[in-house]
């Protein structure tokens, strides 16, 4: 489905919060956003593989214009296996013409190898030179790969509590793709996480939709408690909000 | 605390959802305005009895201004017990001049009188004019009443679950009390039901604070699932956004 027109004024809007250029140089990682669709009760999904509308159309379109300025977009496997994405970009400066080359990489996040490529949405876009393959971070690559299979993997440590640490991972991502910025679009697991990263997370894009998803929905909300914000501003659509902020840094 | 100005686009923008004076005399239930303040994460305090800041002044502020625009102001009993909240109105269209006569009164949901309004900070400001005495919504007024406390106590059955009939309630209040429009402003049990109940709520004022409360947080997320919103429209302030709605209504 081809995408309505961007409104003008995201533009000004998303400017300061998009990586800058200079900041590709200078930098060990990649200028990291993250990004999601919310309800108003703070959940990002009906239900685990529920489709669900959140959002108006507008702000569809304002996440392929955040996709396009992005050389990677980064998921959890529990996305990847609930709503087998896309992930590819439909938006350009120059119309709706969807190709491999606007689009991000794909990276997910599959330590055990839970997701498969072959057979996904992610390949199909390949094949028809509308999206690119992934690179799946994982602990240890599968055995017996089929080689025509056109896919990274990226092995990395997990730590002492069976997690990737994110520093390190997007430092890994840089340095072996040259990958500069990174924007993650959920799920609930690594939203959850990357929110209390406020060395790593370098913009907060969080669309609101104003329904309520109710209790058994899928929920973004830290476990650890509470964190602020800095740099706060809101975009009003149709009919939802918009807000974009820096996570604080944690004073020493 | 005295409190800062209004900003003055909220009047327009809340105009549309302010009780109307011609619903006064054709309706026989009051107006009635759901208005809390939540947290990214949908969280209203981040922990039973914490106080919690959540939004800027100018919108606490506009909580006043709401208060100003209505006749009575409901909580449920675990907001009065764990907050001591004293629900008078300082604002007024002449200057913050705090006065009873400005402020709604309040209306404490309180089946099995857990409350007590002695010692309270409402019953504080009613001795020192500057707010009403409450009308407790009770399934059984308490034997004994010390007969000078400036209390009133509204007996009300309960259903099969155990809960008061919100129409019935707001009917009552209605009848017996010549009240024509109430604001309810929490906690998360009464605005649960509420979200529920889109022939008892005529409009939906929800306030946005950017930041994050927390797992451990009290939570607003209607049980019953998805609730869809009509004639949606934002404010945006210097750091919060304000969403005006009404509850969609059940088609037939
Ligand atoms: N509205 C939106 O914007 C939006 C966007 C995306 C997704 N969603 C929704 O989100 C839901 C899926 O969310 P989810 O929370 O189940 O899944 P998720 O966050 O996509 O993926 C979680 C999994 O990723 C792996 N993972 C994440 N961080 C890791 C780390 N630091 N180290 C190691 N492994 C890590 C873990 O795999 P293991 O289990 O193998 O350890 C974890 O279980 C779906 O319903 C989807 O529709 C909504
Ligand atoms: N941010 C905000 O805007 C805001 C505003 C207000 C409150 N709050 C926070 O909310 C928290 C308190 O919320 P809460 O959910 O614990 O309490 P609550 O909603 O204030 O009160 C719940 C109690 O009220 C009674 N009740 C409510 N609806 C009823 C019905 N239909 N029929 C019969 N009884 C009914 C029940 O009493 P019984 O238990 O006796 O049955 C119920 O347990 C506090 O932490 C407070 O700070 C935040």
């Amino acid at each position: 489905m081809a995408l309505i027109p961007l409104p003008e004024d995201l533009i000004p809007f998303l400017k300061e919060y998009l990586p800058a250029t200079q900041f590709k140089n200078d930098c060990s990682k990649p200028f990291l956003t993250l990004t999601y669709a919310q309800s108003l009760d703070s959940r990002i999904s009906k239900g685990k593989g529920q489709r669900t509308v959140i959002s108006h159309l507008e702000t569809k379109t304002m996440t392929h214009y955040l996709r396009f300025h992005h050389d990677g977009i980064l998921i959890g496997c529990g996305t990847a296996l609930a709503d087998d994405p896309g992930l590819n970009c439909k938006w350009s400066p120059i119309g709706d013409t969807v190709s491999w080359r606007c689009s991000p990489r794909p990276i997910i996040i599959d330590p055990h190898c839970k997701w498969g490529y072959s057979g996904s949405k992610m390949q199909e876009l390949k094949s028809q030179n509308s999206g690119k393959s992934p690179i799946i971070v994982v602990l240890k690559r599968p055995a017996n790969l089929d080689a025509n299979l056109d896919v990274t993997y990226l092995e990395a440590p997990l730590n002492v509590e069976g997690r990737f640490d994110w520093l390190h991972l997007l430092k890994l991502l840089k340095s072996e793709y040259g990958i500069t910025s990174i924007m993650a679009e959920g799920g609930a697991i690594v939203i959850n996480e990357l929110l209390s990263q406020p060395t790593v997370v370098d913009s907060l894009i969080v669309t609101i939709g104003a329904k309520y998803l109710g209790q058994q929905g899928v929920e973004v909300s830290p476990p650890a408690g509470e964190i602020e914000l800095d740099n706060i501003t809101w975009w009003k659509g149709t009919v939802d909000a918009v807000m974009a902020a820096r996570l604080r840094k944690i004073q020493c």
